[in-house]
């Protein structure tokens, strides 16, 4: 058996075909390329028994990923992230099998870690010696520290607003941080200018074809988690949009191998009612999202006005029967209390927002009680501490608690 | 076959025995309590095999931990953490050979989740309602959530010194927080108070005999990973001890059920400069250790003057033919970044510690440069961001990148 079956690189949009050896970024159309297997030569020979005593990270998927050789994988042990029952909060929301995929417990503490790990392995194999890439924050911590360990150097570009912690990330990793006094728009106009003059690899969401394998796996690993039966719906929080594309391709992946049926998840597009680009797109069945004027919202990583890949986002939502919905920011906060005072994980905003939104759609009756729903949360809670009051009462070192307590 | 093989509970000073079915705290005489297993028994019928396919989580060893029934288990999917190699600064060092188990990934961000994960499932297990501890953060944090999960009320004191995001930890669960102005010895008076005024269950270090079991999985969890053959030495960061006290534990019943050979990993006892007890009593081959006055370090976790299970650090250390060293804070800092822009990983000082002393065992000889060693990191080094200075070029939203990055 190989190690990998990818077999070469295809444009969703105008299905020109690229050799995977070369070095490649957006295709001539402007679209971001995608990953092809050799799916029908992988179902005679790979079956989920294959899986058994494999280590518990991404790379147990290495034939469904695009790195050739073995020794180019630079992994810091990230995937298999826990699939845990939300008895009691689902109980609160009548959703009682309704489970949260919890992409906190990964290295760099967000769901950014698996796109790093695939995409600076494949860009090791590559040759690349030098990225750079805006990033909201996250995204650009787990590239930094990611390319640190492949001895690959790093431009990293994010606005001042970026959540602190994941300036510390790229400081510590060595990585050339630059702090903008603007968007994540005018990051990205720095790191354009920063490729062409110093002929450097742009790692931009979705301008490399390589971090949606990563992503990819997130779907890979909740249906070998549900054995192979797929749950009724995956709700995600979607900005760039890179998850839920990686967990189509993944489902789709699946099915051509035989290893799940159909019908297919229905995929729902969770974003922040301060900046609902793909929301808006859905409720007036486009194929397209428009920019969205003076974003904001609480939860950062889902701030992106205008997404490369809203296409891609917007036709797995149809394909699946899916749907997209916004949360607004109170509603947010409100569920990450909730989700940590009834189920003992401090989330990340973003990852509450598809709390709000599935509480919603139960309401409205989109999900039905008996359905089984697979919420993503997409990073932990500490790295965006800010985000919870704190009003403690302090004690000087002779005084004693009083009853009074909760 | 049972769920559990809990036995009973032991003393390990005056070998009395006690009912597990009972709520206990310390021994009469003061020692805390191990848990017993019937090992024989269990011998016959469990193997390595039989873990094939179970969930990649420390339940997954549930023969050898202390919850009867498989019902009472709050689990959030903390274990099996990644066992890393560090060729980049193994290589730098002279020790090739060189892995990092790495409990940042895992709930709350650190290893205190193992101890609070089984210690709460076998609290809820005895029907305890309210528990108090004092704590130097991270493990209220950890506490503070699982209790939540398990619908238990949790009181937590912590210095106004300990890591902040470990308050917003504490806060979002629902806990009953409080900060002293003053030392964890201030905090743990108030504790004891409080448990004697309101009846709680004293969940403080060492005071209920469950955690040890959670942090035992870290040994159960390498000795898996490096398919039952271990490595030479094991370096553990030491403040209060049940790390290496629990990692000892896991050895000698792997030992007791056939499943490693001697002779065992030397285990290490790594201490910060600034609060070196149990180096002090090692270096003069003593059995306890003694109060370590005006004690200091970055490595807050590991800030412990007199640990409740000093004579049990001591012990293993001394089983073991391992040692113990003390690593001064600008040394420990040093690492810190070290393992971040070489290893592409950012961890907690107290992780960094064990990095710092196994460049000078190895210096000394006291590691050969053939042998296999593993560094234990406790935890995320995003929970302590402010240990990593950040200076950080500012860029107007006209500006563009000049030469002269790195």
């Amino acid at each position: 058996m190989k190690f990998s079956y990818v077999s070469h690189l295809n444009c969703p949009k105008c299905n020109k075909i690229y050799d995977l050896h070369e070095k490649h970024q957006l295709c001539t159309c402007g679209s971001p390329l995608l990953v092809s297997y050799d799916l029908d030569e992988l179902k005679k020979e790979f079956k989920p028994k294959d899986l058994l005593g494999r280590p518990a990270d991404l790379w147990r998927y290495h034939e469904l990923l695009p790195v050739l050789k073995e020794e180019n994988i630079v992994s810091l042990g990230e995937g298999m992230t826990p699939l845990i029952p939300m008895r009691n909060f689902g109980k609160s929301v009548a959703i009682p099998n309704l489970f949260m995929k919890d992409e906190g417990i990964i290295p760099t503490g967000t769901f950014k870690a698996r796109g790093a790990a695939v995409g600076i392995s494949k860009a090791k194999e590559l040759g690349i010696k030098e990225l750079a890439m805006p990033t909201n924050g996250n995204a650009g911590a787990a590239w930094a520290l990611y390319a640190a360990r492949a001895g690959i150097k790093s431009i990293i570009v994010m606005p001042l607003d970026a959540p602190k912690i994941t300036r510390n990330e790229c400081a510590v990793s060595g990585a050339n941080l630059y702090l903008v006094n603007g968007l994540i728009s005018d990051a990205g106009r720095i790191v354009g200018q920063a490729v062409k003059d110093f002929n450097l690899f742009d790692a931009s969401t979705l301008k490399e074809p390589y971090r949606i394998e990563g992503k990819k796996t997130m779907g890979l690993e909740i249906a070998e988690q549900m054995g192979w039966k797929m749950p009724d719906v995956i709700l995600y929080p979607t900005g760039g949009g890179v998850g839920i594309i990686g967990i189509y391709k993944a489902l789709m992946e699946l099915l051509a191998l035989g290893w799940i049926e159909g019908p297919l998840p229905r995929l729902v597009a969770v974003q922040a009612a301060g900046c609902a680009p793909i929301v808006r797109a859905w409720e007036e069945r486009k194929a397209v999202s428009e920019f969205w004027e003076n974003s904001t919202t609480a939860a950062f990583g889902i701030n992106v006005p205008k997404a490369l890949g809203d296409f891609l986002v917007l036709d797995a939502v149809y394909k699946t029967d899916g749907c997209a919905i916004a949360v607004d920011d109170p509603s947010i906060l409100q569920e990450q209390r909730r989700i940590a005072s009834m189920e003992g994980a401090f989330i990340c905003p973003e990852g509450a927002a598809v709390f709000a939104a599935a509480r919603i759609l139960r309401k409205n009756g989109w999900i039905r009680e008996e359905e089984t729903v697979v919420a993503l949360n997409t990073g932990a809670g500490v790295k965006y501490p800010d985000t919870v009051q704190v009003e403690v009462p302090e004690l000087q070192r002779d005084e004693y608690i009083r009853e009074g307590r909760r």
